[in-house]
């Protein structure tokens, strides 16, 4: 672990504050801003996120916003998805490809208006892509990242703090939909979305100085509840399969085999397409599997990935793995070839303290 | 300062096992890699840096590589550089803008070939930037991020620690020129160039594998020249008016506000050109200069930027800032706006310990 130096170029965010007094204790940077990884500790803040309510502090999920009249155009040359039957009030998970189907990013896109998008993103610039495309294509949109910063609001108690401060109403949000609700003197848009398997809301916070305001009446608002700053839970999000972009899977993945061919059903001429339908067709050469790794709660931490073997053949690499106080198993994701993907099949990782086996799992674990 | 937590998202380089081994004290996130910060501190490194000679992992330059029969019309649209007289072994500091003049990164760009060129990026995907462009356009070229990571030997001992691992032809590379020299069983791209103005060179590591044993001949070889680990300094940065694009410069500034119009001098239509000729013709409303904060080595710091006003009014911004040893001053960088940025002006300066005077100087320190 090491030690980081704030910079303007490596920003703070709206709720650094609450974060800071909460004592984040270790962080990343994600989209040129920190991110905090744990407070008490990764297992302390698991524990804690299944049983009762955290705020997380994810406004390192910059939007990318394209509005204009040529922004539906664009999202249909980006989106995978068809975005046909996408309601006016509706959040769309979906991979982004270049030419080849290499994944760019794995935004949520939010439909704001019939001309407006964000794209909720994840590490990476991809409004340079976006971009890009438009400004070749003399495309009348116009792509920015505006002041807007999600603060999510998960675990089991989500519904009952986040109607104590929004009213009865956030309940009839349904999945990956969203409600304008007010706040103060202006209203922000409410998602029942969020990087955990737990439930819960992303709100995006539109204006920075409304970060603490809000912040700080969730806090309050929640102090019976057991509220907690907190942040992604590295144990959590291994056991429920959500992926990270960057490290479990990249630009040298496509969506089939980043497991994602669900998402993959637009009928227009998308960017990536002809890559993705012939992998549909014929299969990828390796695609992402849980996996559980041998040992007791004594799996050393997997800095940079580790490379998966079956004897002396090289066969995937797992780049995200933990302990799992619940399923008191190591839970991993990786990435492995078609000839070693099948459930039960016996592998060997090579972590940074000795060799490990490993065996494929059908499915992942909540 | 946080502890950051290392991932295959925030990677190491090739030459982390020098870094760690050296004892870098802390580090940034940049290209999502880590780069060191200080060693021993800003100080110690800025004057050895000065005196002796240092060897900077800058793996985090990474490279965007532009190969293909359309890599100069593409070079030509996104470059505000006159490339025409570009020699073979040339290398160019260029902002590259989107459509309204605003900077995007301010890479190298370096010339490979007639239909091959790498851009050494700051922090940002410029990839994203090109490919969209290319993409969008159906161009016949490759754009890809090769496994090639930037060495630098810098300070004034640099030529001959160079020579004696390259050979004394390395002295006859001019500024900004390149030539490739042979390593064990390859050959890298050597260019006079780096980002100190104490000289030296970037050696362009194609192939991570060679980064270890490199860098440890180097560190041999200059035992007798006090050779040490470094990193880019603030301290010697600002002095030298280098500009950290993310902080000192942004999206929002254009190349004119840069104070870099003499690298707008190309007579293609490239994207930007409208603004940036614009600006050229009626001035900018705010310009990069260089700045002199009151006090003696007590100045806390620059997080994320201070505010700069004068009485009540905001006039600009100061990104990086640090008392410098040998001027005995607390030289900085701000964008200042037109109202205010005359030599001699005097300002007030928002820093997190309260109200500095400030004063606007004719040029940077050295």
């Amino acid at each position: 672990m090491s030690t980081i130096v704030p910079s303007r170029r490596v920003r703070g965010t709206p709720f650094s504050a609450l974060v800071e007094s909460a004592g984040a204790k270790a962080f990343t940077v994600y989209n040129h801003m920190l991110l905090a990884s744990y407070y008490e500790s990764y297992e302390a803040d698991y524990h804690h996120l299944k049983e009762h309510v955290q705020i997380w502090d994810v406004a390192v999920e910059r939007q990318v916003s394209i509005k204009g009249p040529d922004a539906l155009r664009l999202m249909r040359q980006i989106s995978p998805r068809d975005l046909d039957k996408m309601a006016e009030d509706q959040c769309y998970y979906m991979p982004i490809c270049d030419n080849n189907g290499g994944i760019l990013n794995d935004p949520v896109a939010i439909k704001i208006a019939k001309d407006h998008y964000w794209l909720s993103i994840s590490d990476g610039d991809l409004l340079q892509w976006v971009l890009g495309l438009a400004v070749a294509q003399s495309m009348n949109v116009e792509i920015e990242e505006p002041d807007v910063s999600p603060l999510a609001v998960q675990g089991p108690k989500a519904d009952e703090l986040m109607a104590r401060v929004f009213g009865d109403e956030v309940r009839g949000i349904r999945f990956f939909r969203y409600k304008r609700l007010p706040f103060l003197d202006t209203e922000f848009v409410i998602a029942r979305s969020g990087w955990s398997k737990q439930g819960g809301f992303e709100i995006y916070v539109d204006g920075g100085h409304y970060g603490l305001p809000l912040g700080n009446l969730l806090l309050e608002k929640g102090r019976d509840l057991n509220v907690r700053i907190g942040c992604p839970n590295l144990i959590e999000r291994i056991e429920g399969g959500l992926l990270s972009y960057g490290s479990d899977i990249r630009r040298d993945n496509t969506p089939v085999e980043a497991g994602l061919v669900r998402f993959c059903n637009s009928s227009a001429d998308y960017i990536g397409k002809t890559e993705i339908e012939r992998q549909k067709k014929y299969g990828p050469k390796r695609q992402i599997r849980p996996l559980e790794i041998d040992g007791l709660g004594d799996l050393p931490h997997n800095g940079s990935g580790w490379d998966v073997f079956d004897n002396d053949k090289k066969v995937g690499l797992i780049a995200s793995s933990a302990w799992s106080p619940d399923f008191q198993v190591n839970v991993s994701i990786g990435m492995i070839d078609k000839s070693h993907w099948n459930v039960g099949t016996r592998l060997e990782v090579h972590t940074k303290q000795g060799v490990r086996g490993a065996t494929v799992k059908d499915t992942c674990w909540i």
